[in-house]
Parts: structure tokens; C-alpha cells; sequence
């Protein structure tokens, strides 16, 4: 998430009401998380054992709860929580903005667009041009849709992050201040759910078509011109490369890539990077040759058994 | 899908702007797939390879991408491209359209069903009476429901096939023009997704009984009294036979049959086509006797293996 | 269920318009399924195979197709059709209500909360202090949600139990009078279905956490502080203790418990109840550790086979 504009390091220590190491003037145009952060960024950390992965990550700024040498060219917020801190600013720079009505005046709706009765369009979303957006779809605050959309009924778009973290003996939540992104030419089907980033977007690539009811999680990527069949889960913070098949029922876990062109066949479950073009299967997915021959042996090993 | 009065093949030909081989006066009746055609009907078919299996259907016009010779008793219509203007022919039979309100004046609703908050009933719908429809429910356009139907909440009537063609690189759309048929007593849980048929009809015979979350694919006939458990997805162009009871999350591939009374349980994945009367297990399905033999090999095998 | 006072025995006879065997001051406190009854509660049974069940139960009330030896300190209800009376007794004391607008006058909601659009509260439903429901929720009728919790756009609470008997063959639905209770600290994400219990409730403890699409059946108890991922099904009867992980798409069959702290990896399909405290896999699940064996002996067997 990139902030409205560039800040300086001792306007952000002072909204926190933090301690900072570096220069006051230091330059913070934006947050985000571990795994999508970017020069410019903060990022946070609170845990020891994973210190050096933020000191020396593409983040430009890091908020830590102990002050340990600052890198070169970095700064350091100093924090006795920065779990907490990180959700204020996510809080300050995205705050939930609740809704007087079904279609809020901050919308952009493009020419040609037709959105069906009982659609709910939050604040900031932005539609283009040419959509057809189905009866009782939900387009949460911020999401971002592409020109020629189609999205059918139920379905909903921007819901949080499913990101807790376990601290006194409950579970916190993380809270959601990214994007949905759905590009031009993509057809999403009813009943589906696509959470917002929690600091980075969401983003279906132009030309993807997805079935009904598919679950896609917080910061996944699913590239150009994919097919996803109807009840796939795909976790968070995935790439789906570009023209990708994925059959029904398939599972996805978070943090991988399925590569350019795979397809997966229905009710595997995804649980490693992918090479790309190739055909895989089964729970866990394996390249569908290999898969294939296990339950040939299996079945003649069963045969074989005496009765 | 049945045109609403019968056409003369020049009119066809004029309305798509495309020559045509026959009798100027030939009778056309209707559109459909190759799967589901009748006579008097229009097919398409724009590859050589399936260029015999659509002239000899039950179609009685094919609308074809090449002057090949005409059977006996049928007509052509030659179109440079065949798919666009079979879709042409969707959009003029059944075109698709907005509605300005959540229940539709052109709806017919039956006495005494009740019509609960935030329901969509589009343009042409048809609800029997004494139907319960819950809150938050979409039926979209040209739905047929019986009596005594109950319609759990968050679910769609009618959303388009999941149908692409790749042309040029990218998923042209295959239109829906379709219906869903819902038959008397039927019970349809809460979030579940009933696609809309292609040219012909999506349809739940009386007396059958969905849980919630339950996907349906276009054209896909479910017989009468089946018991569809939570989660299950059933890809299109699938007919389930009377009295087949699929326990949950049980997946279902287009273009099969379960015979009657089958009974699948929950997980399976359904690859083929099953015979009636027994018990299905597994991914992909076998006869759960037959699977429980497996599993209980890979047991026995396992617990060998030297540690 | 509880009734809203104590009734007496000859006032639920006179109501059903049944013969009864006992005091008729004796006391009717209300009414459940055989495996949550209470003292004071009616029971029904209609097959002499669970009579002797019904009658040691801990109801003190026994809606019965036959005049068999009153157990002491007991009652009996002497019906035709014990089904058909058990679900009139439904329809008295917990009716269906019809709504005529989305928030229902007799819906009580607490400080603080918010409400999205599109959302339907039905009646007597409860709302605490803090929730935030996203659009296009639908809470029906009698739903009871505690403090602080989220709901995100477009998940169902209070559905029907999916609940059948097959009676002159055909399915007759088994009424559901019972309600959802979500207690504080919940979230629940997008395209959820919870159902209410038939008799009793359907709950989610404090603190748990529900990612998107998930199905809980009714009757079900899931603990406090669990993780629950996207796609999860649970049937009815089933108890998650406390602090229980289930990862994504993960199937549970009725009736089981998942002790304390158990976690239970995707895509598997639970069958049988589980000890707590370990981490779970397979469909059938088993412990991961014993499957993961499993999966390496088969891999093993197939490398070895000649090709």
C-alpha cells in the first residue's frame, strides 16, 4: 500500500508515538508486508528470529520492537508493539468506511456498466466500462474493476484477510487495508469470494474466467487469460501464472507459483510450486504421469491380495 | 431452446446475413448443442472434424462454417463464423435483460409462496405456489419453479454457463440462453449455485433435496428425490438419475451419468459413469468395496516397510 | 428447545389431540433431539428399534407410535405418527415468521454495531455491542450474535437443518426450530452457511475464527479459539472442542468430536472422532504421521514396478 503521499520518518514516529532511528526528513512513501515490500516501505517485525529477514528486506523503514543497529541507507520506528502499530497505520491510511446505502456516491461506475438490483458498491471502488455486475454482488471498499467484467450473483469481492496472529492466548487480527484488482475481460462466477490484500492488491490478470463458487485469498496473483473451475481454493499470497487450468474442487495453499500453462486436475491439492506446462493431480498434486502410475500399482497390489 | 414460433430457414439466414443451402420455407424450431438436439433445430459446428457428427444429429440445420453437401431432409446456413453467430441467435432469442428493480413486474409468482427481504426474481421468472424463497436469494432471468419449493438463502438461480471457446488467443464466451427448471418439492439449501442451460435446461426433478453450498452446471439434469449433500459440485452436461444420494463434497465431471440409486460418499470424485444401485468411493470413485480393499493394502503394505 | 413457560402434560395432548400415559400436571419443560435431550424434555420415537432408547433417554417425555410400559417418573404421548407431531409441536413454539422489511422491528442490535447494506436480520434476532455485518449477510429469524463480531458480506446464519425421513417414499422434512448462537470475539469471512439446530442450538465459541465458505450443519459446536480455512465442511451433531486448526477444505461427517487442539491438514476428510492434541490427514484422516508413511510406501511400490 502506498501512502497518499511521501512522508517523512519523524511524522510517522509521531503519529505511532514511537522512537525512530535515521534522518527526521527520511523518506516513507508506503507499508507493506514481508514478502511484497518495496523501497520506500515499511515493513514490521516482532519476533528475533526474524530480525535480519526485515533489516535486510527491500523495505526502506522498519518498525521492530528492539533498537538494534540501523542498515545504511534504512531507518529503524521503535516500537514496544509493532504488531499493534502496524495495524494504527493500516487503520489511519485505510480505515473501514461503513455505508449509507447500496451504491456509495464515492464510486466510479464506467459507461455502459449495468449493475443488477441488491449490489452492494462500497466506498472508493472504482468500475470500468462495459461491466455486467449480477444481482446481490458485494464490492467491498476499494476494489478496482477492470472494463467488460462480468461478475454473476452472490459473489463477493474485498472481504478480509483470513491472517490472525496468536498473542495472550488469543487470536488478533491483522488487519486488511489492500486491494481487489480485477482486470479487463474477466468473468467471475456466482458464490465466489475474493479477499482484499492485506497491504499489497489481489489481482485477477485480464481474460481470466472463473467458475462459481471459487475462494481466492489475500495478495494472490492469478494471471492472464487462467481457468478456474467451480469450488477451487486458492490460499493467499499465490501466483497463478498466466493461462493456467484448474479443474473443480482443486486446493491451493499459500505462498506458491503454479507455473505458465499447468493444469491440474479436480480435487488435487496443491501443496508446492508448480513447474509450468505440465499436468498434475492428486493429494498432494504430482505430475499426473506419476499419479496415474501409483494407482495402477496400488490397484494390482490390492488385486493381489489374498481374500 | 424452442424459438417462440416456427421460422422460416430465409428468415434465419436474413436475420444472421449468411447464405443458406434448403428450401427457402424449411422449418426452423429452435437452437440447441449437439448434446441436447431435436428436430427442427439448429446446431453449429466450425471444425472438420466434428463436421459429421453435427450433420448427422437430430438437427435438422447446421450452421456451418464450410458449403459441404447437404443430407437429405436438412438445410445449411453457411456462416464465416459459426460460434459468433450462434451466439447472434442467443442474443436475439433470449437476450439478456437488466432489470430496474429486485422482483420484476414481468415475474409470475404464485399464491401463497412468500417472498423473503433482498430477493432478485428477474425479467420472465416463474414461481409455483406455496414456495418459501429466503432472503438474499437470486433468480435470474427466465427461472421456472415449482410448488412447494424452499430456497434457502445467498443462493442463484441462473447464472451463465461456464462455456469459452479459445479463439485468437483468448476465451470468447459461449452465451447462456438457457433456463433452470426447479420441479415441485424440491429444497435447495443456502449458497448454493444452479447454472443456467446453454440452449437447453438445467433441471431439478420433484421431490429432491440440496444442502447448502452445492455448485450445478449448466444443463445438468438431477432426477427425482436425490439427496445432494453440502458442498458437492456437479459439473454440466451431467444427469443424475432418480433417488442418488451424494454425501459431501463429492465431486461430479460433465458429461456422465449416475445411475439411480447410487449412493456416493463424501470426497469422491466422480470420473465416470457409475451404474445404478451401489456404493461409490474415492478420488477417482470405485465401488467402495472395491476402494476399502485398496486402502486397507496400502495399511497392511505400510506398516511392513521397514522403519 | 426450551418452551417459553412449564406446560403440562394433558395441555400438549389437548394440542397435539394425542392420548397420553402419565400425571396430566406432569411437568413440559420443552423438547429436543435424542442426543441433546434434557430433563423435562419430549422425545420422539417411531421405530420399536429405538424405543427402548428413547424411553431410557434423560427426556422425561415420550412421543411414541405405541402404548408401551411407561418408564417411572415419566410420560408418554401416544401418537399415529410421532413425526408429523414432533414437527407440529415445532411449528407452535418457534413458527416461521415472514419478514416484511430487511431489519425486523423485532431484532435487538447493540451499541456500536454496524450494519452494511443489503443485509437481512430477521425476527428476534439478537445482535450485540461492536459487530460489524457486511453487506449482503442474511441472519434469519431467532440467531443469537455476542459482542465484537465480524460478518463478512454475503454468509448465511440460521438456514435449515438438511434433515430429512423418508416417508411414503418420499423425503418429509424434519422442521427446524432451533437457533445459531455466535458468541463474542467471532469473525465469520464471506459465503458462509451456518445452520440453526433442529431442537437445540448450532454454536460458535468465543474467539474462533471462520475464513470464507465454510458450511457448519446444524446442531454442531465449534469451541472456542479455533481456526476454521476456506472451504471447510462440517455436518450437524459434530463438536470441535477447543482451539482446534482445520486447514482448507477439510470435510467432517456428522456426529464425531475433534478433541482439543487437534489440526487437521487440507483436504482431509474426517470420519471418526479424533484425539486432540495432534495433527491429522487423509481422506479417511489418520494421523499425519501414519499417512505420510502411507504415501512414501506407495511412492516406493510404484518406482519399483517394471515398465
Amino acid at each position: 500500500m502506498k501512502f497518499p503521499r511521501i512522508y517523512k520518518l519523524e511524522e510517522i514516529a509521531k503519529m505511532l508515538q514511537v522512537e525512530y532511528v535515521g534522518q527526521p526528513e527520511f523518506p516513507v512513501k508506503g507499508m507493506n508486508e514481508i514478502h511484497v515490500v518495496e523501497d520506500g516501505d515499511i515493513v514490521f517485525v516482532d519476533h528475533p528470529k526474524y530480525y535480519s529477514k526485515a533489516l535486510d528486506s527491500a523495505a526502506t523503514i522498519v518498525l521492530i520492537n528492539k533498537r538494534v543497529d540501523c542498515p545504511e541507507g534504512k531507518a529503524l520506528l521503535i516500537s514496544d508493539d509493532p504488531f499493534r502499530d502496524f495495524n494504527a497505520l493500516t487503520t489511519y491510511f485505510r480505515p473501514f468506511q461503513s455505508a449509507s446505502k447500496s451504491i456509495m456516491d464515492t464510486a466510479t461506475i464506467g459507461k455502459g456498466t449495468i449493475i443488477q438490483p441488491n449490489v452492494f458498491v462500497g466506498n472508493q471502488v472504482t468500475i470500468g466500462e462495459n461491466c455486467l455486475i449480477h444481482s446481490n454482488v458485494a464490492i467491498n471498499n476499494n476494489c478496482v474493476i477492470g472494463n467488460n467484467v462480468i461478475i454473476h450473483s452472490g459473489t463477493v469481492l474485498g472481504g478480509d484477510a483470513f491472517y490472525y496472529s496468536k498473542r495472550n492466548g488469543k487470536w488478533d487480527k491483522f488487519l486488511s487495508g489492500g486491494r481487489v484488482i480485477i482486470e479487463d475481460d474477466v468473468e467471475i462466477g456466482a458464490g465466489c469470494t475474493i479477499d482484499r490484500g492485506v497491504t499489497g492488491d489481489t489481482t485477477i490478470r485480464e481474460g481470466s474466467k472463473l467458475d462459481n463458487q471459487i475462494q481466492v485469498g489475500h495478495d494472490t496473483v492469478i494471471g492472464k487469460k487462467c481457468l478456474i473451475a467451480s469450488q477451487c481454493g486458492i490460499a493467499g499470497c499465490t501466483v497463478i501464472e498466466d493461462e493456467v487450468t484448474l479443474w473443480g474442487q482443486v486446493g491451493v495453499i499459500s505462498g506458491i507459483t503454479i507455473g505458465k500453462g499447468a493444469v491440474v486436475h479436480a480435487q488435487s491439492g496443491v501443496s508446492k510450486s508448480l513447474p509450468g506446462g505440465k499436468t498434475y493431480f492428486g493429494s498432494p498434486a504430482e505430475e499426473a504421469r506419476k499419479k496415474m502410475k501409483e494407482l495402477a500399482a496400488i490397484k494390482n497390489m490390492a488385486e493381489n491380495v489374498k481374500n
